[in-house]
């Protein structure tokens, strides 16, 4: 074996996600089990993962637990399919005294990564919570 | 042994969801791998429940495939603890040409079906798709 | 959009399952990870739903917790398809000093709810425990 | 590290399930998310690994494919606790024209080894079926 | 039905495990939620059985807890079908002061049984750990 | 709601993944039903992880399928807790005719993102398959 051990920056260069320096908070694929009557992938997993990514972004911004408690507003713009390694990105939007809106995209790579498409994009809410599962104010960075 | 039973011709009588509208589409209890940090079960486990039920409720009026495209708007109303029995209840709200409106509302059954908590709420659009999985018009009732 | 509507109270009311005794106990969608070597649904995860539901009956009835303890006889009269929507009904049929008899049927909706098979019927065994997980005696109604 | 090792040859051996019948069918570790409200491993779950070890004995017998048509009698004789090891035994014991009586022992193994608990016995009928699904005719041995 | 059937003392008798080491450690049938883009089976699932079976000799060898430290080596030699029964046999090669290698082959019977196919063999390394999970020294036999 | 809403390189600033530029392959949440007898995350599921990401590099590389044969060698550096992010870094080390190999790290986020901890680093062996399922040479860069 004689090729070259590409180096770190290598690899990352036509790597699209660094392109605009955007790391996502979960990247996954989704298995067989996951796939709706259509031959897609489940809306209910894509949400799920969504949640889970959201929630990370939300409960390292509030430095300890939080709760979704409202998705503002979702679009599926175009469908998963089996085995689309999926990127999910969150970043907190805005927030509030104990509330955060956290804005999630996710992008499917497809054809071994040649293809990059948007599969969907949505705004969820979450509040974080004190030791008794109620509100708490959110300190400011 | 002596307790009454109910025949089952009082209990299955013609499909009830037609009937009367009161039966939840799912009937389902989540189990321990859907537990999140807090303790409760997981928002996206939940949203995936909302997702096949109001999925189920669309390809019935759509009479063929459907997809999801958006999430108007969902709440999280209380958390769902380990081992609730969670109903789903869905009905087409509003239909369009291509398009449906599915309300869908989650009780949790708690203490042996003693409490009901409502603990989510929410209005999903679906699109009927055609065998291309192209939009197509829905049928009037 | 212009569909009608049924309203909320119309179809909550009081917990209907203690009401009239028509309502499934469970209602699921097994996936595409439930599937044979024939494509059907495994018998397995039928049995686990059918005990899942007539668990949920007995500890209502006991009002406490309880344990399966035999399966006194059950049939499987029909295949189940991937996608089917699983109606458990389940009912305690008797009741003895520590012991119940659960009734369960199975029915499967498919074709979008056209069609309805039942699927499976059987006969399960459950006794009342204390906290020391020994049997109790099960007050009566 | 000066430890023995019993010979590949030694272990190995022929398939020692058609010679000598003492071969566990399945062998299991059960997981957490297979537990129920009472500590203990889900019924559903075990009646799964009957299903399938019973199903393995039944589809070789018949040298095609099988379906599970009823259970005789199962009993419950001990809980299953998390980690135990399980281990499904199962043969045929009668077989019809078109049907078979598959006998199933279910055994735990706790304490790394050191106890053996036998958790339930059941008897579940199977029917071999054609290309078509319909039942046809067990050769005999 | 006339067929003969071992007695169940035949087939039980003391734990095989510890008699002969011809038994394996564990029998799986993997599922369809287990199959990569080929068609076959993941290598995770594999590497997940290697782990939990070599696991189970390494902690009865030290009586007590251990943990996964390092694969010496290991050759997947065949691919695993879908539904293939697959037989996962351990056992402690090498002792040291704290830790153990553990030898693991697995077979797949295909064919109802007519086919055996050893899959893959790997050498995993394991130590004993104390209360605090820490490294402890494993009794001599 | 009044806080900024963070551009995407401030985003980055304290990400130590982007520090020294390199992006996961995956990075995913280990969940409830993943746990241990010892509290911590299954070697096995760490495995499947390393499994899947170094199928996607080494398919890219190919530009086609893959099969894992081997791991040369892999250790166990630390344990995974329950809902650590999981960050699965896998770059190809080394091209032959037909095979390649792969490196990979697994990082350990914990404490919100705070701590970071190297939990497994392997080396993987990937063949390129052709239709057929046989060994396909591999096209230089």
């Amino acid at each position: 074996m004689t090729e070259t051990k590409p180096t770190i920056a290598e690899r990352m260069a036509d790597d699209p996600i660094i392109d605009d320096g955007r790391i996502p908070i979960l990247r996954v694929v989704p298995g067989p089990s996951d796939i709706n009557a259509n031959g897609h992938i489940f809306g209910g997993w894509v949400l799920s993962q969504m949640d889970i990514a959201a929630g990370i972004v939300a409960s390292r911004r509030a430095d300890g637990a939080v709760a979704t408690v409202a998705i503002e507003r979702m679009e599926f713009l175009a469908p998963i399919n089996l085995r689309d390694l999926i990127s999910v990105f969150a970043h907190v939007e805005k927030v509030g005294r104990t509330s955060m809106k956290v804005r999630i995209e996710v992008i499917a790579h497809r054809d071994r990564g040649k293809t990059q498409v948007k599969v969907t994009e949505g705004l969820f809410t979450f509040v974080a919570l004190d030791d008794d599962h109620r509100p708490r104010a959110i300190a400011p960075l």
